[in-house]
């Protein structure tokens, strides 16, 4: 490919709005064009990154037994309905009627398609174990698209759909899966992505992992321990605390605290701190709107997922109105108990004494709250966000640190959640009718290529692994208004395309200023530069991209020289997978 | 791969819905599954067909130059808006509101975004000429989806786009693709396919053509010239005819025919042939429902395509309603002048005389009608659908016959149509600004693999080209319950695998006929049979599934055999492409 004729621009200026760097380097080198909020076209360069990246996926799918199948992106609402996701799932799904009035949606997943699918195949059990997977557009209308690739509507995704007949045949394929997914990333150019332990969400059943890539831009947060392999996002990390009892406590005493409504306002006019205080947030359920309150301690904050799922449905911040019973700002556990309300405890409490506390009553606080003595009735669970320096669920020591990571794919044990809606049974070897376990397993293309520039950057454009590289080599032809150079250089070009490299060739009459910066943005991992210069000591230049090698090969021998390097790039990454 | 491991389900009946072959195999052999009207998943089989295609779609549109992108499925009706076309094209359209209420439209055919991804990029002549293409999932909201994958409404097409300054530039450009599609067809195994002049429908431009598989099951009319190279879809192709004129003129004389209203009960009824009649044909504009009243020879057709190519706009059967002026029945062109409607005259009715047609009046018709002497202010123009035995419009012999095609392709010269109404321009070496004309080609995969079952198959199912088969050698072990034949079968599956061979491996031990008639519905082109007795004599035997090949191996040499065999078979494949 002639860069000349490489549809697409490249410039240096900051677009106001690429806050960050994979998305700055994709507008800025001619990746991507934006075609509405989070939709985007791609160019060529693009295109061939997340090519190369499809086919990593699909032959670590097809070496864990998975089968290329493909679902369709519109599918009707019937399919959705029988899972009850229909009604479950909120604007995200994109829902629209045919010309004859039929609903149907845009698939963001496809765990009712895949069901669909092979219902009718999976009904003895000796069909069993297999997996279907496939690579195809998928449409989430997120409310806030960002960051480029990293948070779009539309997206390319490889999901993968697993059914067994036991939850030990899904538990082994689960862990095949997973050392799959560590290729895959690590193929990719990043190694550094780790597995956490992450909450199902709307996916249904139990143990699921997120793999991330841990960078202050990500947008989710990473529990991590020091001390152990421990890791979770902050959805699924279990909140453990050492709660200490005064020795003696003080009695319940009511105290006038006018115009006063935060728990840190109460805490500084009462001289105390706010982990000495019992804090009520409020919700209400989606469904019928009626309100949970729920006490925890004053200096720890809510883990909305532990609520809803302990609740069983979403919630949302409460509105108080004056006729529902409750004091804004005067929230406490003493003397609620008899309101038509949920209220629950955070285990951040159990036992405490000496708290301070709404009183019911406005503009009055309690002080001296004992729980023990004071809301007898109180059972405890985990609601609670866990902090940094908190106490690791699995070693048990205090050396829990927060990090941010970008999601690059998700595994998840579905169990039975999709063939019993759906009504996929199979006869096992007794002839008893059993429904299938399912797991799941997901990747976004986009997403991941957008990760990998967020890990493989210098401050003037992308560094791509060989291995996702638009093209291995981009051959610069610096001053190629000089016969010699241009000649060479056409002749270089041919000679390794002949050899099966992929080239990119700039032999654009501009400066080496001009030239150097578009390869910059191009990333790709080497660069052969020929000029007059060089020319002259009969000689071609070939640097990496991140500066790591440079060399010099004789003008004779430049094309097998430049293969060679190649040849061992790529078997060196070969050799670190193995 | 283990056959017994394939998703999907293979059976002998054949489902009431499955019209033709390649629809009724594709279920029957587990190659897709119906998910709504028009709406597919597709199994592995078809995935790697599918997959098998498109690989040979990239590399003909790379050997053109053109470079892969991507563009979305969602797209902003904005960008629709400014073509024109989110109002010029009807239901077929998808149209959804995303959360925030901002209409979005499914892409049905791309472009718009095609422009809009590359106007910016294409402000100067020297960036041209440039193609870009995609394959990417599109949705049609189809009113009649039909025959599987033959016309469905989600499917994946190729879809090009080229840019030009000249229309000359366009023009080589556009034989050059005509040429890539010649191709593409070849090494999909379908040479037969043939170019036809077409109209432009929706698309806009003027030159165009389309690509088709003659056959019955075919969708599309054809109309061929038995003498000369003319080929033309019905919508195109011109009716020529050499109207005949009686030496004598009769008077026009008003007969009175109660209870008579169509042209063949009036022609029985008057003792005269359709084609000594004057047809009306009456058609409402789409626009403001004003009639048209088209006259044509009785025993002809009006195509639709050329009226509404006239008007401008579309038209659809009238209403005839009492108060519309028109006397259902009774139209004739004789005092039809001063109402207020558009009537419009076949060029098969110029100069004819002593024909029979409506008088206007009810329960009269009029015999002698004399175009000429009559209707004298009549202009006549080409509104006839060609016949078979027709005029040929290129060498002017009555050698015209007509065919059924299904429609695997097409190429459009698009002329400025979506550059000028989306404010794209260049400036030219004289720095006037200019708008880029455009050349747009597509193929749809789907159908094309439709279209290569129907071609190639017999009463027991598929017969795929080597090319594009799922898989190419399909390893029957026959009595998979002897030891021997199941030892030696393990081993030649796992030497042909490391081949590079692309296998699928029956060792089920189901009887030979279940094993036969299941590989004859994946079609794969070469079997390869193991069995006691074939064991017993130191052979395998190799047929093709066409059974045009049929040969035995030694045991010991027969990987290396058939390796022989599907090279050759590539390479003659290859030869006849040259």
């Amino acid at each position: 490919m002639k860069l000349e004729k490489l549809v697409g621009d490249r410039f240096k200026e900051r677009p106001s709005d690429c806050l960050v760097e994979s998305h700055t380097f994709m507008v800025r080198g001619g990746y991507l064009k934006s075609v509405a909020n989070g939709i985007f076209s791609s160019y060529m360069p693009l295109k061939r990154i997340t090519r190369k990246i499809e086919q990593i996926l699909r032959e670590e799918m097809d070496a864990v037994d998975g089968q290329e199948v493909q679902f369709p992106v519109v599918m009707p609402a019937s399919l959705w309905q029988e899972s009850g996701r229909y009604e479950s799932i909120g604007k995200e799904m994109a829902r629209f009627n045919d010309r004859s009035g039929s609903p149907l949606v845009l698939g963001m997943t496809h765990e009712e398609a895949a069901v669909q699918l092979v219902r009718d195949y999976g009904q003895t059990y000796s069909k069993y174990p297999f997996m279907i997977y496939q690579i195809q557009t998928k449409f989430r209308d997120e409310a806030r698209p960002r960051a480029g690739l990293i948070r779009v509507r539309e997206f390319t995704m490889k999901d993968a759909y697993s059914f067994h007949t036991s939850q030990e045949d899904l538990e082994k394929y689960y862990e095949k899966c997973h050392k799959a997914y560590e290729r895959i990333y690590a193929r990719a150019g990043l190694p550094e992505v780790v597995s956490v332990a992450s909450d199902s969400g709307m996916m249904g059943g139990s143990v699921s992992h997120e793999f991330m890539l841990l960078t202050p831009i990500g947008e989710d947060s990473i529990v991590l321990c020091e001390e152990c392999d421990y890791r979770a996002n902050m959805e699924a990390a279990e909140c453990i605390l050492q709660n200490q009892r005064d020795e003696i406590s003080e009695a319940l005493t009511m105290v006038h605290t006018p115009d006063i409504h935060t728990i840190e306002d109460v805490c500084a006019f009462l001289h105390c701190e706010t982990k000495t205080s019992c804090k009520a947030v409020v919700y209400q359920r989606n469904s019928d709107d009626s309100y949970v309150v729920l006490f925890i301690r004053g200096d720890l904050e809510v883990n909305e997922t532990k609520l809803t799922n302990y609740l069983g449905g979403d919630v949302h911040p409460a509105v108080i109105t004056e006729d529902c019973g409750l004091q804004a700002g005067y929230i406490g556990p003493v003397g609620l108990e008899n309101k038509n309300l949920t209220v629950l405890f955070d285990c951040s409490l159990e036992g405490l004494n000496n708290l301070s506390c709404g009183a019911n009553k406005e503009e009055y606080h309690y002080t001296g709250l004992d729980m023990t003595r004071d809301v007898a009735h109180a059972e405890y669970h985990d609601f609670a966000k866990i902090q940094q320096g908190g106490i690791c669920p699995h070693c048990g020591k205090p050396a829990i640190t927060i990090s941010r990571g970008i999601e690059v794919g998700n595994i998840f044990q579905l169990g039975t959640k999709y063939t019993k809606t759906m009504g996929m049974t199979y006869d096992d070897q007794n002839g008893e009718t059993k429904y299938p376990i399912m797991g799941c397993y997901g990747i976004g293309v986009g997403r991941l290529a957008a990760a990998i520039c967020e890990a493989h950057h210098d401050e003037h454009g992308p560094i791509w692994p060989l291995a996702v590289a638009p093209w291995q080599v981009h051959l610069c032809a610096v001053r190629a208004d000089d016969a010699d150079v241009k000649a060479y250089a056409d002749k270089l070009y041919e000679e390794l395309q002949n050899k099966g490299l992929e080239v990119i060739y700039d032999d654009r009459k501009v400066s080496a200023g001009v030239m150097f910066s578009d390869a910059d943005l191009l990333g790709v991992p080497y660069r052969v530069i020929v000029s007059p210069r060089n020319c002259k000591q009969g000689q071609v230049e070939i640097v990496s991209r991140d500066k790591a090698f440079s060399e010099t090969a004789s003008m004779d021998t430049a094309a097998e020289e430049i293969a060679k390097i190649l040849a061992a790039a790529t078997e060196e990454a070969r050799q670190i997978l193995k």
